[in-house]
């Protein structure tokens, strides 16, 4: 109750759902936000988004976290696996971290398996699409109640 | 609506709560199973609980939830990491696979980083302990719809 | 003339033909034993069939082998690249042991390019389906024959 | 004075002396339990034992371990390299536990030099035969009066 | 012919020439632009240009691309052997797109030789110096005619 | 029936038999032809013979079976672990093709264990000495069957 | 001007378009020597062709390359990835040698990734099919005139 | 004298001593370039100072203090492991350019054991804190003197 | 009886007790010299005593002990990890050594598993402290005796 | 103030300045010597002095600085990468240690860019000549001040 | 007396003194042969010379030498790194076979690090040039003296 | 003629033909000092001679070999695959240094494959027991005369 979350999403999640709707499906980055913000009203917790293509924006977004949210979902997408600047960020922040994919990496290219992300998270959700941000919501709903 | 599920536990989970609380939490399995049954009631899906140490026993009971139940959340325990038996089992079944950790493995000993269950599973919640096991039931309801 | 073999099969074998038959195929490991036990019967060999989802079933299995057969065929599945006990068992035996598989595993994923079975075998026939275990009979024979 | 110890063997390890004595030695596992049960009188230790092929039935053993002994012998055999699951055992069963190897392992293959075990033991004994499960009771009975 | 290429250039490019003209040599980035432009209009193809030292904003150049141009030219430089948010912006884009180099990478620092880029991209030019962007327009022109 | 096979033997294998008849035993290539020879024989396959001490040659007898012949064994020797060269003509023949080798490869040393032959190879039959060339007739028999 | 430039084809690519044309494509090397003709001509290059499925054959027609002409474009297909004699004979010709592959070598398996000709090699072009000869005949065209 | 150096801070750092002080202790960047310049100020040395969370803007930074100072001291934090494009800047600066790290990375985890900077670096100082800037600028007037 | 034994300590062990007794406890190697001279006096076996930081006075006790001792019991401490010359000097003697570590070095850094001592070695005993000396001695009786 | 530093130089540094000036420059090691000495009188500090070709004379001077000085700066050379006793034996003596280079080792061959000692040290200097030992000295100074 | 030894030369050797002399010395392979036939005839040891670029020649004179001499002096050049098929033809012929290089192959690429002749042969000498092939007369002489 | 040679050799090499002859061989060190003297009296190359288990003293040696003799012939044995420190010394002294090993380093454990001698090396010669000392005179010799 009065929590807030924000949700920051990596690069090329711009593109979901506006562009190939065959591959990555008809969801858009704003369907799964008003989703989330839909969820989060449920539970009285403020849902906030973010995106950007930018590594070093996404350290932002995180450092600005603390003091304004009391959680992060984050989709570091590429940069999940090539990224210690946001495993820094994470744990400077001092915010509890849900680590979200939309697809199962590990079904992926071997480069995807590693994560600089989750060492740093408090968990870890992937595979279930935008339901999954949904998912992270409950989760950090109960962390908060803890 | 009339979906079963059946949630596989492996090597080890038996002792949850009953021993070392300090480590584990005071979390029993019996606990999960009434925290399961409870969610899935909600939600109209019936719940299935088996716990085994033995590889061998899960893989029966992976086989014999084809036919029997519509999805499985499996928590492998330690055979996550040394199991191709499980992931062929988990192909075999054809039955969408929630991979669950009550831990988040990836903040452990690299040996616990690798997962042969993984790409055989339609996704990984790990790290939100006995909550995980709700969210993958929330999760497989998902999959039930579309 | 006067020699038995047992056939042991590993896990998940007992689900050939009988589930997903487009893609292992309807042969079942019924089918299997009748044309191993046929095949035999030609060569004057007597075959015995084993098949278990348990690693130390198959261990036992192995180890009984010896003052009861001549021979060992064994199909360890999943397990051929994780089980160092089966090794043991084969050069505990004492019995010359083929390792078969169905599918040629080389054509697959990595990690099952990799036999803990095969420094222990006399030797390897994969890649023939059904077919495979007649050969290994003849390759018995053969090897009974010097 | 009035301490028990269980002596738990791995897989293939039924076998010994009864099979290619000219290998393993003419030393029987109930020798070794003799031997045991001798040198515990000696010390007033309580010395039980137990051995399967299975490695879920190993699980079992250590897990029961705890509240019916003080301390454990572990000699996994094969399992001792591919079991992180008695690993978890071990841990999760808080007594002192030894790591016993009949051979030099280290002296083999290089497959058998890594054991999953060592971590979560006291100390590791090995290349010393039989006497090697002598000299483990005898640092158990160091560590009961520490 | 009517055809569109944008030329992408990474990190450190914008150097070219102006300073340690005896290792990069006396060409300018706007000596290539005006070479690439020179070339595209005798095939009719109309060629743009960017360049950046932000891994985001080649992102965003990639992105753009879709919509705008038919083909792309990409020399990442540094980024291409440290960004998975390229390839995976190249794989979201559809266009056909050329990795030029001006050097050749592989007889180069050991990390030189791997990229993120080639399995995304059409095609590899590499130690031509600025004579390689040329070539890739003749290379474009070509896949266009298909 | 009305089949032809080519059996390609690759370097060194010219040697069998006329030279270390106490390592590599007193069956030499001409042996084994004509034991390959009478085998088809009996299935109505014609068996035509090959060896070179060339990795070309062996690409060339690979190129030209295809139009003549409806399948190949090929025991490559040691080029089975170094030539790509081999796979690809394998690849290009469209011939079904079985990999045999005298000795088990997986007993010997660890660069025997790769073979770039594998993948492209209906299956594999090692360890049978000149009987694996037999085997692998009767596999090309079934495999015509079908 | 009057320069002039030996192409070198490796193993299998003697087959090119006439065998398995849905995979390969139509053109045959017969079609790329034209193509390859007819730019030289354009350019006032003298093309010389040659294959060869020998890894020697191919080191020798290197060597003669060096005083009969200006430049090597050199296709040594799986040899590539195997072949130190090619790299070393290239380095010894001190003829500017262009890397070609029709195909995006590094979309294909890793084993194809590396190269011994590149770091030997002045550039490297891949992934144009035929094309990529016509752009090796205008690099080295752009070599010769420095 | 009359040299300027510049201070350039990567990602993260412009949290110092503001968050978490029990872990990074209380020391600021302000404080740091409040050393930095009294430092300087002793030596004839002017110090600038820059900080950001982008790794492009590292670049521009190092790219543009060639021209406006003539030495560099980074701590490229988070990027240190991780970019090519930051040591190909410090390459192309000409300038002499210290790496600099608050703690002693060697005694971190293992993917900060391994820096791109170092190479193209006149040295490294590492694990002095606050104090090691000052160092920094020490060994910078010693390669002045030089 | 009759028998000498020579226990050789290697680096940094002659602090053992004297410095930090909170971690590395009160026991001084001069207490273990006691503890084994006691025991080896109930058994009737001589107990030299050894201890040097230098590589090769370890080398030099190892090849001196043949001829005045019936067997070896060697601390290497650090040099159990980079020493082939020690495993040398073992080999050389002939005589049997037993590895003894204070400490469990497996639960240690990773660098610390790996010993050139133990493939010479009888044996191995770790992880008992001064008590696995007593062991050693224990084992090399057993030795004796056979 | 009152404080002692001792500088321990390892193996082939004696050779510094005498041999081959034009590679290692004129600086001797007792131009450090006496640079060190100086700048210690200037600090208060009181520099001694030792270097040796012997891994355990270092191990040695480590062990015997813990009671007669307060810090070390260690500049181990070869010994750097392969030395776990010296590392122990910094451990052991309890005192600040700063690791020394006179080059920068990670722009040399790979096997030293890896080090022993850093772990175990306070801090790392390299790339800076002798200079290095006065940074050291100054670094240490600060650490006595905390 | 009385004793043939063959010296045979690889890949690209045939360049040897005509090409880039300043690179490779002036020495031809003639003069190497007229060196060898030299000291050959001062010891009374018959001296064959062959040379060859395709692998499949070489494994020929190798096979050959058997029966016809008493030794092998084998320079493989290039394949002396990748040819598996030497090494058995080496074992094969039951000769004293002397591996030589002109070059010291150890202060090369790594790739040149690693033989698959050196296993196979009776010693090795490198790095003496034309030298070489004399001290390894000299030393098949002192073999054929044993 | 008027040059000076010393022969270094390394730990355990005292013991040669001393002990274990049935392994070693007979020949002494004594026995190659004397061998190598007669052999430079021949050549009137004075051969001073040097052993010992100590790598330090190693250093030492090689260190004073500059000034005092004209080359280097070093068996470092076992500090040959563990010893930078030793390949620093050799380039220090400017000497020609010729490795040389008994036995067939490269026929052993993979562990003695790697020398850190190699590359500072002139040349090595391995395989051919006392005889290899001999030859490095030779070798030296003709180095002398260039």
């Amino acid at each position: 109750m009065g929590k807030s979350v924000i949700v920051i999403n990596g690069p090329n999640l711009n593109l979901l759902g506006t562009r190939e709707p065959e591959i990555y499906g008809a969801v858009t980055l704003a369907d799964i936000e008003a989703l989330c913000a839909g969820h989060g009203n449920k539970l009285g917790i403020e849902i906030a988004f973010s995106q950007s293509n930018q590594e070093g924006d996404l350290v932002d977004a995180i450092q600005n976290a603390a003091g304004s949210h009391d959680g992060i979902i984050l989709n570091a997408a590429a940069y999940t696996h090539t990224s210690i600047a946001l495993m820094d960020a994470i744990k400077a922040s001092g915010l509890p971290t849900i680590e979200v994919h939309l697809s199962n990496v590990f079904a992926r290219e071997p480069f995807r398996h590693h994560s600089y992300i989750s060492p740093a998270a408090a968990g870890v959700i992937c595979g279930f699409g935008a339901k999954g941000y949904v998912l992270a919501i409950d989760a950090l709903a109960d962390i908060f109640e803890k």
